[in-house]
């Protein structure tokens, strides 16, 4: 693991490292928000998971996120949306195929399955190295992302019941199954057997008895994606129907941009918060 | 005036616009953040400069400060840094020199005296504008920015001794008539008489009497411009000598980039809020 920057922000640094990943065998990067409680102790861990196109620095540069994690002592780990390199296949026409759109799968199908295992990435290898390399607790841990990382956060909380203490998205790809962005990637990655698209979809996963820690999920209605690609309401009536509780707010006139993850941060920090030192 | 783009962020809208500029002969783009108290009432504005090579993208996108005018009522106007346009001149190999840096000074040298009007613009045509088309108080003025920003914020609040009623800088380019950035941008703009520059340098400007409103300015220890190209020394003493008051706060670790703006930004707001307030 080597730290290629360090920037000094909110009193805190702003890190960003590469190592060679086992997962998906390339060189990874992520980056590392370390609050100034970090300087004389261990912190609880907040992953942020990106969206399709972003790497690690959308979110360190947009979410204003920095802000709130200096004030409530939180590390911030904001992992890239795919492997990268060379060696990784890729569609350059299509931006939701392929390098940024990891889907965080473990691909079963050629010629994604070597590289394109990011749901091993996020849930093994990358706590694995925060937790021995940086001063954070141990199994302190919480998850939020936007959209198709809003999708990986859900789906990482569910399918590790004990791993996160609470989970949070903002405009998830909630139902990916039956919405155009999750059919292209999974299809391609998981092939044809719906069984397999079932494991990694968050709706699915709760229909199937998957249980959630405390969930909150902000949705804006202006957003331009989500008639046709978020599916909320799927979610949140499989959580009914299983007594999951969730709280979903609508946040009106919001769209799906940073400008509308910004609005809301602050919120969904201090509810890891709470999670976290509880 | 036309508007291209609305946003909504923390409770607020964030605004783009283009309008044609009588002062640059050409069409210009700005943006405004209107905090939510602006659908009541109207608010104090706080104009902030940017530096080299940005838009009005920049800051709105990376310095955090609407969480902050959201929560103090304060409108944030961010013009372009330049004139722009197929008609503009420009040395495309120089990012300090023509578009994108347009040092905030009316050039009198061709070719660029035909749109290299930012100072008229930033100081008459724009506050015009926005003063009769938004919900703002007239004459409530503040003026902030960064960098090549910071330099136009002095100056502008040094050449106009009843505009604003505060300013602050982040890393400004202090004294522009003896580094290299000043010189390469104001031999072109100004030509060689520096009589001329020093009309347009905060330095020169307090060494000969100008008189600044109550000023707040951030620099990072760690700036990687600050030996060839900041001297915020300078103007301290030229200050000093002069019994003018400013706070010039040495931030320890910091460096040039918008992860030191957002640091500090709510600070500078906080201190513009004050002075709009009082």
């Amino acid at each position: 693991m080597q730290r290629i920057e360090r920037i000094k922000e909110f009193g805190g640094w702003l890190e960003r490292y590469e190592h060679e990943s086992a997962a998906c065998q390339c060189k990874m990067t992520f980056s590392i928000y370390l609050p100034p409680q970090a300087a004389s102790g261990s912190v609880p861990t907040v992953y942020w998971l990106s969206g399709l196109t972003c790497t690690d620095d959308n979110v360190r540069t947009k979410a204003g996120a920095q802000r709130y994690a200096a004030e409530l002592g939180l590390a911030l780990v904001m992992p890239d949306t795919s492997p990268r390199g060379e060696a990784v296949p890729d569609v350059p026409e299509r931006y939701d195929l392929g390098k940024g759109a990891g889907f965080y799968v473990n691909a079963t199908q050629a010629p994604w399955d070597t590289h394109f295992q990011m749901y091993r990435y996020v849930t093994e290898e990358l706590p694995a190295l925060i937790e021995a390399e940086f001063p954070v607790i141990a199994g302190a841990r919480s998850i939020t992302g936007h959209s198709m990382g809003g999708h990986g956060a859900l789906i990482c909380a569910l399918k590790n019941a004990d791993m996160y203490r609470s989970v949070s998205a903002f405009a998830p790809i909630c139902h990916p199954s039956i919405v155009p962005w999750g059919e292209g990637c999974f299809g391609a990655y998981l092939g044809e057997d719906k069984n397999a698209w079932a494991a990694y979809d968050a709706t699915e996963l709760v229909k199937n008895g998957a249980k959630l820690p405390p969930c909150l999920i902000d949705q804006g209605t202006d957003d331009e994606f989500l008639a046709e690609q978020l599916a909320p309401e799927d979610f949140a009536q499989a959580c009914a129907a299983k007594q999951q509780a969730v709280e979903l707010r609508r946040q009106e006139g919001y769209d799906h941009s940073y400008h509308f993850i910004a609005s809301f941060i602050g919120e969904h920090l201090a509810f890891h918060y709470r999670h976290l030192s509880a």
